[in-house]
C-alpha cells in the first residue's frame, strides 16, 4: 500500500520516521526542493532519547509527487497552509483514496466535508516533537496517536492504524471525531495563548499561581463551547496533566511567535471566538487573547 | 525666574511651547545635540488644531546645561530613564532649588525622597500631546496639569505654578500627592497594556463587550491596592471618561510597543506587581499583563 505523507515540518517527518518502519511504501512529500533532495541524499534522522536513528526514506516536493498513486495521504501540514495545498491537490485526487488529515483547531472539518473523496480521518498526536534541521526530528516526548473516522467505510482505516500500532508509537480510536478534535482544541485553547504572550514554558503554567487563575478563566470560558460541559472537571484534569507532561516545552504558538511565523491562532482561538459569536455567548479573556495573538503576527511585518 | 525643562519627548517640547508664553527664563534640555542644535536654529513648533505656532526657544543638551542657575527643574524624562540622569544630574543640584516630577508610576517616589533637595513637587498631565519631529510638538487633546507638594515650603512652588495657569493651560493643586499619582496610576494600569497587547485605540476598550470585561477586572484588581477603595464606582466613571476622551488615541504603551522601544511597564504594573507581593494579594490578570509586555519588550532585541 503506498502512503503518503504531505508536510515536512515536525510532524511530517516525525510520521515519517515512524512509518517507514511499518509494511507501507512511504512517500514524504514536502513543499520546497531543497528539503527534498536534502532528505533523498541524506535520509532522515530520528533523535530518540539518547539514540539516534539514520532511516532512508523517499522523498519529493508535494508539487511533483504522484499523489494520484497514493492509497493513503496523511496531511501534517498547518491549517493555515491546507487552502494553498489543496487548491493543487484537490483536482488530482480520486474518490477511492483515504486522507487522514492532522491539523489542530477546527478549520479543517469544511475542507474534509467538501471533498470528493470517500474515506476521510480526523488525528491528533500528543507526541513531542521537534525539527532539527530539514532532515532531522528530535522526538522530545512520548505521547499517543488518537484518530476517529470522519466519513466512508471504516475498515480501510482500520487495517492502516492497526499496521502502524506498535509499542512506543500506540494508536487509539476514538469514536466521535468531534469530542476528539475538541479534546486537543481545548488543551490549546487553553494552553498556548497564555505562554506565547508570556513566553513562558508550559510547566510554568502550574508553578505560578497567577497564571494558572488566568489558564481556568480561560478553561472555563471554553468549556461554555465545549460538547461535553458535564465532564469539566476531568477535563480540566487533563490541561493540567499536559502542562506537566510538556512541562520542560515551549508551546507551538510560542515557538511560531519567537520564530516571527504565522501561528495557528485562526484554527483555535478564531474557531472557537466564531463559534461563541454564532451560539450569542461572551468569552472576554478568549476574545482578548485572540486580539492579542492577531495584534502579535500583524507586529511581524514591521520587523 | 530661570527655569530648566528636562526631556526633549513630547511632554517636554509641549511645556517648553506652553511655559515660553510665561515670565519664567525658560530653557529646554534634551539628551543629543542634533535636537539642541535644531532647537536653537528652527525654534519649537506647536501644532494645536487648526493653528500652529513657531516659537523661539533655548535649548541646551542636558549635559552641557548649566542645571546649578536653575531656580526649577521640571523633570519629564519616562521614569525609566531617571537613574541615568540623576546619576549625572544629582551631584549638580543645590538644597535651594525646586524639582518638579513628571513621570507616570510610582517608582520616581524613591528618587524623590532622597535627593538633597528642598522643595518637591509631583505632577501629572492629562493633555494629548505628540512629538511629530525634534522641534515640533502636538496638541492632540485639552487636559489638565496637576500637581501636590512632595515635600519642602508650598509657597514657591505654588508661586510658580499660579504663574503658568492660564485659559487653555488650567493648573490644578491637590492635597495628596500619593492619591494623585494613583489616579494616574490607575488609568495607565487598566488601559496601557490592554491597549499595547491588542493594539486598539483607547475609544475601543468602551465599544468591545469583551474588552470592557477585561479593563473592569484589571481595574478590579487594581482597586484592591488602591488607597481609597471605597471609592471605587467613581474612579471607574473615570477610567470610562479617560477612555472616552481619548478614544481616537493610541496609549503611550501602545505607541512605545509599535516603535520597539522600552515602555513603561516598570513603573506601572511592575510598581503594582511589587506591591501586591509585599502585601500578599495576588492579582493574576495584572501579573499577566506584566509578563506579556516584558515578553514583548525582550522579543524587540531578536528584530
Amino acid at each position: 500500500m503506498k502512503m503518503m505523507i504531505i508536510g515536512g515540518g515536525a510532524m511530517g517527518l516525525f510520521l515519517a520516521a515512524k512509518l517507514s518502519q511499518s509494511d507501507f511504501d512511504v512517500t514524504l512529500c514536502v513543499r520546497t526542493k531543497e528539503q527534498a533532495l536534502a532528505l533523498s541524499r541524506e535520509g532522515l534522522t530520528l533523535k530518540d532519547g539518547s539514540s539516534s536513528y539514520q532511516l532512508p526514506v523517499k522523498a519529493k516536493m508535494t508539487q511533483e509527487a504522484p499523489i494520484e498513486e497514493a492509497d493513503i495521504i496523511i496531511v501534517t501540514v498547518k491549517s493555515y497552509s491546507l487552502t494553498t495545498l489543496f487548491a493543487h491537490l484537490e483536482p488530482r485526487l480520486t474518490k477511492h483514496q483515504t486522507i487522514l488529515f492532522m491539523q489542530n483547531g477546527m478549520s479543517h472539518i469544511e475542507l474534509a466535508e467538501n471533498l470528493a473523496v470517500e474515506t476521510i480521518g480526523l488525528g491528533i498526536m500528543s507526541h513531542g516533537a521537534m525539527r532539527e534541521s530539514e532532515t532531522m526530528v528530535h522526538h522530545t516526548g512520548t505521547g499517543t496517536f488518537r484518530w476517529a473516522q470522519f466519513k466512508g467505510a471504516p475498515d480501510i482505516l482500520d487495517e492502516v492504524m492497526n499496521k502502524i500500532d506498535r509499542p512506543g508509537f500506540e494508536v487509539y480510536k476514538e469514536d466521535d471525531w468531534y469530542i476528539l478534535l475538541w479534546s486537543k482544541l481545548l488543551a490549546n485553547v487553553c494552553i498556548n495563548p497564555i505562554t506565547a504572550l508570556t513566553g513562558v514554558r508550559n510547566g510554568e503554567l502550574l508553578n505560578s499561581e497567577e497564571l494558572l487563575h488566568i489558564l481556568r478563566e480561560v478553561f472555563e470560558e471554553a468549556m461554555k463551547l465545549h460538547p461535553l460541559p458535564d465532564h469539566k472537571e476531568e477535563y480540566w484534569k487533563q490541561v493540567l496533566q499536559i502542562c506537566e507532561q510538556t512541562k520542560n516545552n515551549q508551546s507551538s504558538m510560542l515557538v511560531d511567535i519567537r520564530h516571527h511565523r504565522q501561528t495557528e491562532i485562526e484554527s483555535i482561538l478564531g474557531y472557537v471566538c466564531n463559534m461563541a459569536k454564532a451560539k450569542h455567548i461572551t468569552l472576554p479573556m478568549i476574545t482578548f487573547l485572540y486580539k492579542a495573538i492577531t495584534e502579535r503576527e500583524q507586529s511581524f511585518r514591521s520587523c
